[in-house]
């Protein structure tokens, strides 16, 4: 392992994240919030241990960058990131115990959305503007801080990019890796105000237009308010989050295309057509499976619609936000929702989950290898947007999902230990977790909370949450003993 | 594909399911019931659906069986028997709706042990007799039927063998199929005997003895009995049960090799010590759990792991036989034995579920691509058993668990239409046919049974049992348009 390299990296991360928590000094500036030792403590540490960064000397260090070193940058300045980006939390007595402000930290980095908090509204919006804006700066990963620091040319973004990309397909778009990520991040910060600018129009409070429209962004989903988007109570602000929860599960890949004039061949997406087939086929039957039913208080076809087509693309998108709440809803829904938790969003955009690339892989590869096994002699290839997939991309899918379903098996039995929730409560929160969602069912469903798990179930979920955001992989070079052997 | 063959063949094993019902016919004599005609009118008919492969000529037709004709013969011979293996239950009015009589069958057939009875014990000796008999012809499969009918030789029952082994590693014990069948069923028989043995020494009505014997043998769990081994009330007999029900979880390759004296290389088998080992581990938190807990009435270590292991024995043997109601367990117990009941027994055995052996080679597998994805660099290869792993089990391995989990997921979701269960019920009710267990839990717990689901959930989970003990592919062969075209 190249360890300076590792050191020199994260130093710029740590300096890029003290450079973010001014955003929330300015914040409490506005609003003339008490809370400024709450930010300037952990800045000061930020800085403090940037210094061994400054300090080694390494010259051309940072072009040799491999597959171990890039998931390991990835892995630590996560890490690094989420328990300085806590502080905040414990020094303004927002959250005091710093197991639950690491939680909600990781949960916001990671953009799963799920807190401990009971009540939000009594927070200093210092505070909650920080939370919100932890779902945003995770949504697009930390590549920008790497982008920022390393050459151009260097093809040891493209390992970073790789450790961290969200899913198989995050193609490069331009040849050069410093142009694509400028563009991903322009689509980013662009449809971020978009979003903003429709819920200030809608009348709803600047603050919660801001930080609603930046945990949306993020796939995140924290809000502002206790009782998430259903407190607003308003059919506008609905529709412009629903619209904007599924633009930021897309793979964002598409608004390039469209953005160059490939309407056509976006419109051709194997991987649209599926996700978009998927989302309102699940749409419908919740709709029909709510008014049907008469556990629900739901009597018009438009109402159940409304509401379930708002919960499918929060779930589906892996934001967690909610307007209703669908624990009560019949089993078939509830069912649907839970997989489609697991399914998740697109390649390539800011959503969690399994996403739909992998799972067509998925699909597609096996169906191709049960038909050789009846037709011994047929010679089919499997195909994905018209490409041919090689067999180390089948694989590595293959090798990834097993992977997600052992660690879902595993953190679900491990929080049980505690004998807190049901098996639904467990099993639901550690879906939510590892797909980096929010809210589960039962005990953590959407008007619940995860403030009454242990300790130990925090780190436990936490620790999957980051599973879940990193994709797997760098975490387990983070947990293996060669490492950090000579 | 070679009908002529199928046909054949198919006839044969339709004539030896006739004289199977010749036995239930003794029963009724001896106890006086008059069930004759419900057994000789199933016995006429499928003498007469014999008649084709009589008719047919076919010189030299039963050499010419492929991968093909494998999986289409063992998938037509397991529905043609259930089909008519149903209608003893419908005649003696036992269990008069079809629908029922047949998802009775195929849990028989299948070794899920799965009922829709409530009231076991009011039902006539000789059909209760072929209830548990079921799970005894099912259990070692239809194999003995082909290895009776082809030439010893023949390359042809190496693809039936291969097309309804159980697991992967059921490896060629001898050079010749004919022999290692012919072992394999003496095992089968002798520890059947030596359990009845048992049962009957420990003043168990000889009735029941047998019917006990011949469902754990074939690891079904069908009971004379309405609170299953708990209605026995003894503490020998649910030893001298557990006892069988871990042996004949066990690869029968294993007592191959302690009859030829190979006593060290059986104790060092990697699959058994692994399995040894996930069913004490769950044995002894099990029982810690529930002595902890204040949900249960259980006070001492001792009885806690009475309880604890039956069910741990019961559930990753997937027999099914119930000692307690381990639904009001807390939910760490709960959720091992949920996960318990996916991973199933050892390969080669008369147990369903995914398998040890599978796992391992999946767990393996996926800790060594990862370990490339690292180390590029590295050659490593994959072993069980001290022998490489090549890339094509891996990979039907992969395949094999893929399709799986999309069959417990999609049964889940078509049971839970008709809004009966909770997401519990439905879900372990799919993980309970897809692994051939019995019970789940909730609505379908150990003192509750499948009665309460629509016709249609029935017809699902029927299907789904015979994906799980056919091992998913013959049955996709039979689901699949190419097998009817010319």
């Amino acid at each position: 392992m190249n360890w300076k390299t590792v050191v020199k990296t994260l130093g710029k991360i740590l300096i890029m994240e003290a450079a973010m928590m001014l955003i929330p000094l300015i914040v409490a500036a506005i609003y003339g919030e008490s809370t400024n030792l709450g930010f300037v403590i952990p800045i000061a540490i930020l800085l403090v241990l940037s210094v061994p960064s400054f300090i080694i000397k390494a010259e051309g260090v940072e072009t040799n960058i491999y597959a171990k070193e890039g998931f390991a940058i990835v892995a630590f300045s996560w890490l690094a990131m989420s328990l300085v980006g806590a502080i905040p939390f414990v020094l303004t007595k927002a959250i005091p115990n710093y197991v639950d402000a690491l939680f909600e930290t990781i949960s916001g980095f990671t953009t799963t959305g799920a807190s401990i908090l009971s009540d939000v509204e009594s927070l200093p919006r210092s505070v909650l503007f920080w939370r919100s804006f932890t779902n945003w700066i995770g949504g697009m990963g930390v590549l920008v801080f790497i982008l920022a620091v390393l050459p151009k040319s260097s093809s040891g973004a493209m390992h970073v990019f790789r450790a961290e990309a969200t899913g198989p397909s995050v193609g490069k778009l331009t040849s050069k890796m410093g142009r694509t990520a400028r563009i991903l991040y322009g689509i980013y910060i662009a449809l971020t105000l978009i979003e903003f600018a429709f819920l200030a129009l809608g009348k709803m409070p600047i603050f919660d237009a801001i930080t609603t429209a930046i945990a949306n962004a993020g796939t995140g989903g924290f809000s502002v308010r206790n009782a998430s988007i259903a407190s607003y109570n308003s059919l506008y602000v609905e529709i412009v989050v629903s619209v904007f929860m599924f633009l930021f599960s897309l793979n964002f890949n598409l608004y390039f295309l469209l953005l160059t004039g490939h309407v056509l061949k976006a419109l051709k997406s194997e991987e649209a057509i599926s996700y978009f087939a998927l989302v309102a086929l699940s749409m419908i039957t919740i709709a029909f499976n709510v008014l049907l039913s008469t556990e629900t208080a739901i009597t018009s076809f438009s109402e159940a619609l409304r509401y379930s087509s708002f919960q499918v693309l929060s779930l589906s998108s892996t934001t967690g936000f909610s307007s209703i709440d669908y624990n009560s809803w019949p089993t078939l829904s509830k069912t649907i929702l839970l997989f489609l938790m697991m399914t998740g969003g697109m390649a390539g955009s800011t959503a969690g989950g399994i996403k739909m690339s992998r799972l067509l892989i998925l699909g597609k590869s096996t169906a191709t290898d049960i038909r050789k096994m009846v037709h011994p002699r047929e010679i089919i290839t499997v195909k994905l947007e018209g490409e041919p997939i090689g067999e180390g991309v089948i694989n590595s899918v293959r090798v990834y999902f097993i992977t997600w379903v052992a660690i879902l098996i595993t953190c679900s039995l491990l929080i049980s230990i505690e004998g807190y929730g049901g098996f639904l409560t467990n099993f639901s929160a550690s879906v939510s977790c590892v797909s980096n969602i929010g809210p589960g069912f039962d005990l953590v469903g959407p008007t619940a909370n995860f403030s009454g798990y242990s300790a130990f179930s925090k780190i436990i979920l936490s620790i999957e949450m980051l599973f879940g955001r990193l994709e797997i992989f760098p975490l387990i070079v983070l947990f293996s003993p060669s490492t950090y052997r000579k």
